[in-house]
This record gives C-alpha cells, sequence and structure tokens, in this order.
C-alpha cells in the first residue's frame, strides 16, 4: 500500500479509528479490575516484567482499587489487535511498542523508536523535560487513548550476521528479518527484508533462509541461541536506539478515574520505564561479555554503513512529513535530540570514554 | 581531621547518629502534613523544581491524605542541619544531596555521584535494575531514615578556567573551587581547593582570588554569569558524573505509613530522578549553544589530566574500604558501572557518535 494515500486516507481523516464513545460511568467510589492486553507472550524476559511492574504499580499504590489484570498476546486479543481493543473499550488498557500502531498513524513510532533517532537519555530529555509526552497525549486523544511510555529496552542490538559486514555493498541482496521502519529504512540499502517472529528466526538462520537478524539486544538474543547460528555481533544499530513500551488506556476509563488515580497511573509508567531501563542494561553487559567469551566475533558497522543507514532513516522519516501532526512531532523530537545531544556526547560519552581508558589501565 | 580514625569513631560505631527511637503513631487513617526540609534556598533553578515535584507526586497521588511541605535552607533547619533533622524527628523528610551526609558516613556519596563514579544511565541501571536502591535503603537503616533518589542534575560540567588548562601540572597552585569528594582528589593533583557558596564565586573570579570553578552545569552557571569571569569552560568534568539527588523520611515515619502510601512515596520520588534529569538535560544543550555562540571557548582535557583524575579519584575511594559498610556499596557500584559502561559505550556512545556525524554532514 502506498504509504503517502494511506496518510490522506486513513488514521486522522476517516472514522475507523474514531475515539471511543463509550460513556463511561464513574468507577471512583468502588474496587475495580482493569483489563490490560498487552502484546507479549507472557514472561517474555525484561518485556513481560514491565507488565507487571506497571500493573503492580497501579494496584499496590491504589491500595487495590484499581487492579490491573494483564492478558498475554492471545489470550483477550491478538498482539496487534491490543490497540483497537482499548479504543472500542473491550479492553482498558494496552501495554505493547507505540510503533506497532504505525498502521493507524505513523507518528506513533516516535513514542517508542525511530531510525536514527533518540538514545533513552535523549528520549527522557524530550519526554519528560520538553513536549514529548504532551505530545504523546496529543496524538493519543485523536484515537480516544492516553498513553504514557512505561518501560524500556535501552538500545536494541545492530544485530547478528553470518557473514562480516564489510561495507554497504554487502547489505545487497541480504536476507535480513528487521520488521519496523527500521526494515523499509535497510530495504533502501538493496536488503531482502524478512519479517519472522521469534520463535521461527533460529531455524531460518540454521537454514540459509536467513542471513541475519537483529532481535532485542544480547540478553534477549542469547536466549533465542543466535550466538548458535551467526558469528558476528554489531551491538550498535541504526534501527531501534532507544525502545521505549508504552501503556494506553481507554481515554474515556481514564477520564473516569479521580485525579490522585490518574496521578498514580501516570507514576506508574514513569517508574516502569525507568525501572526497566535499568533491568535491560544490568543484563546486557554481562551478557556481551559471556557472548565475546564463547567466541562471537563483535564488530562495528564501518563510517559508510553508517552514512547509508542515515540518508535511508532521514529519508523515510521526511517522507511522513505531509502529515501535519507527523510533521508537529518530528520536529520538535529533531530538534530536541540535536541539543540535548551536544551536552550528552561532550559530557557522558566523552567522560565514559576517558574513565574507562584510565580504569582499564590501572 | 583524619578520616581513617574518624570512620572508626563515628557513624557506625557510636550513638550520636543512632536511629531515631522516637515512637510514631499510626496516622494512616487521617489527613497528614509531612514537613520535607531542604539543602536548597527556594527556587534555586531544577533544584527546586525536583523539591516541588516529589512533594506535588506525593501530596497529589494521596489526594491530600499526605501533605508534603517543603522548607528552604534555613527556614526550620540549615541546609546541612537536615539530616540530623531527620534522623531526630524534628523534620519529617529532607532533600538535598546525599554526599551532604559524607560526615555521617562516607558511603551516602554513592547515592549522589562519586568521582570517576557512573554517568546517569549506568547509576539508574545500578540503583533501578541491580542491588543499589537496596543498598541505600540497607544505609539509611543505621541511621533511621528510608532514601530513595529523586532528583539528577546530570554531568555536572567539568568547570570554568581563566587560563586554558594544557596539562596536568597547570593544576598546581590553581586556586580552584570544588568541594567534596571532588574537591580532595583534586587537592591531590596540588590545586589549593577552596570551597565558596554559590553566591561568592563570582566576585572571587573577579579579583582574581579564584582561578576557576566548577557549579552545576551550563543553565545554572550562566545564571551566576560565569561566562563573563571565565573564558574556558570544560563540560566533561571527573568530579560528579551523574549527581542524583535523594528524598529520605525519618524511617519510623516511613513506618508508619499505609503500603500504598510507601509505594507512592517510593515511585514519587523516581518520577522525581527521571523528570528532573529531563529538565537538566533540557536546559544545559541550548545554553552550552548560547555560550558557545557568545564566545567562550569550549575545551576538553588533555589524556594526562584525565589519567591524574583517575588515579587521585580511585586512590580516594579506596581510603574509605576498611570501613565494611563503604566496601560493600562500592563494590557493587563499581562491579556494575564496569558492565553497563561497556554496554552502554558499544551501543549509545558509538551510536551517538556516527548519528551526529551522520546528522551535520547531510
Amino acid at each position: 500500500m502506498d504509504r503517502r494515500s494511506f496518510l490522506k486516507t486513513s488514521a486522522l481523516g476517516g472514522g475507523a479509528v474514531a475515539a471511543s464513545t463509550l460513556a463511561a460511568p464513574v468507577y471512583a467510589q468502588g474496587k475495580r479490575t482493569l483489563t490490560m492486553v498487552t502484546t507479549w507472550p507472557r514472561g517474555l524476559a525484561g518485556v513481560w516484567d514491565s507488565v507487571e511492574r506497571v500493573a503492580n504499580n497501579i494496584t499496590e499504590a491504589t491500595d487495590g482499587q484499581l487492579t490491573v489484570e494483564p492478558k498475554a498476546a492471545g489470550e483477550l486479543v491478538g498482539a496487534l489487535e491490543s490497540f483497537d481493543a482499548v479504543v472500542s473499550g473491550q479492553a482498558d488498557m494496552y501495554h505493547g511498542a507505540d510503533y506497532y500502531w504505525v498502521g493507524q498513524h505513523p507518528a506513533w513510532a516516535y513514542f517508542a523508536t525511530v531510525p536514527f533517532g533518540m538514545t533513552v537519555p535523549e528520549l527522557m530529555t524530550w519526554y519528560y523535560g520538553q513536549d514529548g509526552k504532551a505530545l504523546h497525549h496529543e496524538l493519543g486523544e485523536v484515537f480516544g487513548v492516553r498513553a504514557f511510555i512505561a518501560g524500556q529496552t535501552g538500545a536494541q542490538g545492530g544485530g547478528w550476521y553470518r557473514k562480516e559486514i564489510k561495507s554497504v555493498d554487502d547489505f545487497k541482496g541480504l536476507k535480513f528479518r528487521m520488521p519496523g521502519l527500521g526494515g523499509e529504512a535497510l530495504s533502501k540499502l538493496g536488503a531482502s527484508v524478512q519479517v519472522l517472529p521469534g520463535g521461527e528466526i533460529y531455524q531460518a538462520l540454521s537454514t540459509g533462509a536467513l542471513d541475519g537478524t537483529e532481535w532485542v539486544g544480547p540478553w534477549s538474543d542469547e536466549k533465542l541461541g543466535l550466538q548458535e547460528v551467526c558469528d558476528y555481533y554489531y551491538p550498535a544499530g541504526f534501527h531501534e536506539p532507544g525502545a521505549a513500551l508504552s501503556v494506553g488506556m481507554n481515554l474515556d476509563v481514564f477520564n473516569s478515574l479521580t485525579a490522585s488515580q490518574q496521578k498514580i497511573v501516570d507514576m506508574s509508567c514513569a517508574d516502569g520505564h525507568q525501572s526497566n531501563y535499568g533491568q535491560f542494561i544490568s543484563n546486557n553487559g554481562p551478557t556481551l561479555d559471556r557472548l565475546k567469551a564463547g567466541g562471537t566475533q563483535v564488530k562495528e558497522f564501518s563510517e559508510d554503513v553508517w552514512d547509508a543507514f542515515g540518508k535511508a532513516s532521514i529519508d523515510l522519516l521526511n517522507g511522513y512529513t505531509s502529515d501535519d501532526m507527523f510533521k508537529k512531532i518530528h520536529e520538535s523530537a529533531q530538534a530536541s535530540m540535536k541539543a540535548s545531544s551536544r551536552w550528552l556526547s561532550a559530557t557522558d560519552s566523552f567522560y565514559a570514554t576517558q574513565r574507562n581508558r584510565v580504569l582499564e589501565s590501572m
């Protein structure tokens, strides 16, 4: 489907995804159970922890006045039906990655991650320190959803390759698994982009049906056994530099909560974002060390590859700016990233490089 | 005072700072006002915002069952008396930087920042993803305080210099303002370390009583006018690579809260930490650009300077490890930092460098 014509005819223009008109009763006086559909299999490392963290936060902080019951993908609705289930009022809230809703509106991607986009500190700056959160709410209003970022995998790894990538030409014809906007950008480099669910990746790499894949990061990737079927791992990738997970609540349901309950939902998600980030980074560091020790070749893409990643990503993002809402969010995010990155590069990155150099020499 | 003998005779060994024996009533059934003393002047940019954020979080999320009333330094007790006021039950809670309590125990510094210590993402990893938070509580138990990190300035700038620093020899005899452990480390390089309050710095630089100073970061520093009296600014410094602010509550008061109120205090602080970080980074980036445009020379310390910073810092930290509690916290933090920094360097730092290079070339 041509995306430009899609943007003109769906989402903001049509009635198919209009805000729910559910007339929600005021539940504030009694105990209430909120059904949270999710886009995840139950128990998925890190991600399901985020689901439970946010659910428990809300339940505990409201002393059970709001009890959140998470549902794994498929238990009530399929993973990618979660958004519509919340919009229609079939479920009270979702936990997912907002880039799954790019079919509803491409700007949702900015509240998960976009190719060549923000690192986690940059996202925290935009979302909590500038207008990112308000824009998330503004986008949600269109659909009848109040969404908050609520989990964070950190930078997703550049991925696994059966052969070393020495230049951008090595992507031509490469059968690589990468979903979403990253995959769209990668196809501009000539890659044959595949989208396979996690459970099929190992087999596809074993048989040569795939030449490589991205998944999440070392912690999650090791569990899939990717190190057994690929020799080369690239920690830094362009496609998901800081992938937030979000909770979205049906707006009528949200509006039926008391002000203190709304505040608790908000803070429960913020706490979920930060703690989940801590959890992923905690596990990725030691796993990367273990993978190296096990013989994985850890590599960096060359500058010509980064040039191509960048051009493809920016071309892709610019392609959506004919939509006013996308343009507004895109420009806000890009301006914020530009300003924060200069300070973070001059302090955190520079400092950590020097500190690590000195500590290793001691 | 000799610090080693200090460690043997105070804090953990003696009764002077023993846990409060205040018998707190159970307040859970009624509305209650909590007095929060702080170490800050009212309105101090960024820092006072953190005070208000946490106070409002608690008040709003409990629907006023707990109403937090912040007091500026001097309104109830002096800034550095805040800890003792909470321990004794004179105040219910404090908002400050925990390195102010190194006189009570040096390990408090780890819950603010230490020289050559963690960046903010590394701190989040240790604190929320590993055992940092539990250790914070363990240290607090000794004094009868339940503390949470609750604000964050990000990396504090390397500081302002009237003359360029070309090698480590330039620190010999340099009259430089730097409080705390950073100042102790800097004095090992031969600097004449001064401790002046913010209000006196500008004047001291104007008259040559000081050759340089650190303060907070570009946003705060510009308000002091430091760019008018120093030509050289070093964004990356070694002394406070990610300065957390904390809230500590009298432990008996904390224990008198309901479980849901305790959860709300916890989440209010976590939200405060992340949002305050976003606020500081939001403001530092554009201010750094403005300072550059105004003629400030923005520099980096050379490798020999970093070598000396590192040696002095590690020597200083190792000097406290005869204390068991310090050793436990130090080793936990250092191990966490080592593991997380490798992943963050290989992803965030490497990625941001390439991304910024490509975007600037477009």
